[in-house]
C-alpha cells in the first residue's frame, strides 16, 4: 500500500525531473464524457489510441479506463498497452494525475495536488471532479509509490514546466487565477512550488495560448526541451491576439537567466492556421448544464508546443495544416536531433480542450 | 495487455496446481452490497480486513475494491495490502475470479470461466452479475497473464478442488445443477474440466454442506490438503441432515483411488454447533427483490473445511464455538504440521453465504 508522507519533496531530497529525462512509463486516461467529446467520444478514443500506440513503440503505456468503457478500450487499443480500471471525470492525465519526483538514489515518489477541474466553483470546466482528484492516489497505489499531499494547494501538471535543474516556468494567468489558490500571494505560491518540486527559481510568463480554457496553461505555449532550451508557440501575424502573448513570453524568456544562471535558447514553433469548430463537430457534443459548450466557429487553442517527450521520441500534434505541420516537424528535428519525431493527427483532442501533452503523464525511471 | 487464448491448458501443457503449492499472492474483493452484508457491510468489511491481514503476514494480498468503497478500503486495511479499483457485484473471488494454471517452466495463465451468480436465471443469488464475470479478465490484465475463455462453460472456483496431480473433486449437486450447464452431460462436463485443468480423474461427491446456497460447493465440505490427503466436514450427530451428506462423501473418498492410483487419507473436521441468523443480524440486511433474503433463524452452512492454505499457513474460520473451534485447530495441526494454524472469527462472512476459502483466490508462484 502506498503511503502518505507529511514532509515535502525538498526536505527529503526529491526533485521533479525534466520530461526529457528517462521514463519508466506513460500514464493516460481513456476519454468518454459525451458532453465534451463529440459522437459519444468515439473519434476522441480513436485519437487517444493513436497517441498511446505511438508512445508504446518507445515506452510502456498504461491506460486508465472507467468500468463502463473497459471492454471498449481493450478492444480499441493495440496489444502492447496495459489497461487498468479507474473511474474518472475526464481524460487529462497531465492535469489530474500525479507529479512524480525522484531522489539521487533513483527512488520515486509523487505529489498529489488538489484538483478542481481548472478553477473549481469560480471557472471550473465541469462539476463534480472528485473522481479526477483521486487519480494520483490510485496510480501511486498501483505502483506502490508514496505520495505527498499538498494541504489544499490546487495545481495541474500542465500548468508547470521544469528543467529538472532548479527552474520552473508557469503563467500568471493560470497560477494566479481566482479559481486556484486565491488566498495565497505570488510568493507563497512560489514557495509551495519550491518545496514540492525542489526548484529554486520560477520564470513567470504573463499569458499562454489565446482562448485556452485552462486559464492558459504553460504547457500549451512552451515546452522545456532540455536544461536551457525552450520551445515557444509563436505567430508572425501581428494582428492575431496570440502575437502579444507570444511576444511578451519571448521577451521574458530571452531576458531571464535560469536557476543555474544560464540564458535560455528559445525555438519558435509557429501555431497552425486557425482551427475552429465546425457545425457538425459542435452538433456531436451533448449539451449539459455546467460544462463548457462547444460551439460552431469557436477558435481552438491549437499549438504545436503541446507535444510529448517520451524515451527516444517526440509525439507532436498535427492539424492537417499544409504549412505549419511540416514546419513544426522541422523545428522539433532541430531541437531534438537524437529523437524520432512522430506526428499524430490531433484535431479530435484539441476539440476537447487540450492536446497530446495534456493527455499524458510520464513516470520517471527509478531504481528498484 | 493480457491475451485471449483459443486452445486449452491441456493442449498447451498447463495444469491447475494444488492450493498447497507455492503462491505468488492472494486476490480478494472488498464486500459492500447491503442486501447481502448487514449494517452497510461494515462488519463484513472488518472481517475481510482481518482475513487479508492474517494472510498478508505470509504472502502478498491484493484487494479489489469498487470506486465507491476505494477510500474506505484504504482506510480499513493495514499498510501491507495493495488496493486496486475493480467494480464487482459481490466479493467472492474464489468463485468469480480466475482459476490459474501453470506449466513446467513456471509460466502462469488462467481460465476465465463464465460466471452466472451460482445458477443464473434458474437459481442465481443475484442479478445482474456482469461485473463479476469481468473480474478474471481484469485481474489477468493487471498481471499481464493470458487467459483461456471457455465458450460459455459456467463454473465457479469454489465448486472444484484439485490435487495438482491429475485428480479433481466436485459435487454433483453443484456441477450437475440446472443453473450451470444443463445442456451438457456429466461426461461432457468431465471432459471440459480435463481440458481446462489438465486433470485425468473426477471424484464425484453427491452433496456438500446442508443448506449451502451455492448448490453445495465442494470447497465447503472438503479441502484438498496435499496429494492423497483430504479434510472432510463431518458431524457425529446422526439426526443432523448433514450426517448423511458427510457420511456418503466419506464412503466415496475412502473407497476411490485418485488419478495416481493412491488411496485417500481422510481427516474429519467436525462442523460447529448450528449457526443461525439472529433477529438483529437479519434486520441489518437491506431487503431487495431478487436477492436471497437473510431471515432470522436461518441455519448457516458453517464448516471448518472452508479454510485457506497460504504460504506457510492455514487461515481457518472460527465461530466462537467453545468445543469445535479448538478441535478444528487440532485436526489442522495434525494435517499441516509444517504450517502455522491461524483462526479468524468468521461469523460475518458465513452470514453472507460463504467463508474464508470463498473470498480468496491464490495465484501460483511462476517464474518470470
Amino acid at each position: 500500500m502506498s503511503k502518505r508522507i507529511n514532509s515535502t519533496p525538498k526536505q527529503d531530497g526529491y526533485r521533479m525531473p525534466g520530461e526529457f529525462e528517462e521514463h519508466s512509463k506513460t500514464w493516460m486516461i481513456w476519454p468518454e464524457r459525451t458532453d465534451n467529446w463529440r459522437n459519444g467520444a468515439r473519434p476522441a478514443q480513436q485519437a487517444f489510441a493513436e497517441v498511446a500506440k505511438a508512445i508504446s513503440k518507445y515506452e510502456e503505456v498504461v491506460m486508465c479506463v472507467s468500468k463502463n468503457k473497459y471492454i471498449n478500450a481493450l478492444d480499441m487499443l493495440p496489444a502492447g498497452i496495459k489497461v487498468v480500471e479507474m473511474e474518472n471525470d475526464d481524460s487529462w492525465m497531465r492535469d489530474s494525475g500525479p507529479t512524480f519526483v525522484i531522489n539521487n538514489e533513483g527512488k520515486v515518489r509523487a505529489n498529489d495536488w488538489e484538483f478542481n477541474a481548472w478553477g473549481g466553483e469560480v471557472d471550473g470546466l465541469y462539476f463534480p471532479w472528485d473522481k479526477d482528484d483521486e487519480v494520483p492516489k490510485k496510480v501511486c497505489e498501483l505502483e506502490n509509490i508514496d505520495t505527498y499531499r499538498t494541504d489544499g494547494f490546487v495545481l495541474e501538471g500542465g500548468s508547470i514546466h521544469v528543467d529538472g535543474e532548479g527552474t520552473l516556468i508557469a503563467t500568471e494567468a493560470c497560477l494566479l487565477s481566482e479559481g486556484r489558490n486565491p488566498s495565497m500571494s505570488k510568493k507563497e505560491i512560489e514557495d509551495k512550488l519550491k518545496e514540492h518540486l525542489n526548484i529554486e527559481k520560477v520564470i513567470w510568463l504573463k499569458n499562454g495560448i489565446y482562448l485556452d480554457e485552462t486559464n492558459e496553461h504553460v504547457d500549451n505555449i512552451i515546452h522545456y526541451c532540455a536544461p536551457g532550451v525552450v520551445a515557444l508557440a509563436w505567430t508572425d501575424d501581428e494582428t492575431d491576439p496570440q502575437y502579444k502573448f507570444s511576444k511578451e513570453a519571448y521577451d521574458v524568456l530571452i531576458n531571464t537567466a535560469d536557476a543555474k544562471g544560464r540564458k535560455l535558447k528559445v525555438y519558435k514553433l509557429h501555431i497552425p492556421n486557425t482551427v475552429v469548430i465546425t457545425k457538425e463537430e459542435s452538433e456531436g457534443v451533448d449539451s449539459v448544464d455546467g460544462t463548457l459548450p462547444r460551439e460552431e466557429g469557436d477558435r481552438q487553442a491549437a499549438s504545436y508546443a503541446n507535444f510529448y517527450i517520451a524515451n527516444g521520441v517526440i509525439i507532436y500534434p498535427t492539424f492537417n495544416d499544409p504549412k505549419y505541420d511540416k514546419l513544426a516537424e522541422e523545428v522539433l528535428k532541430e531541437i531534438f536531433p537524437d529523437r524520432e519525431i512522430v506526428g499524430v493527427y490531433a484535431r479530435e483532442i484539441i476539440l476537447g480542450g487540450g492536446n497530446i501533452h495534456c493527455i499524458t503523464q510520464q513516470q520517471p525511471k527509478g531504481l528498484k
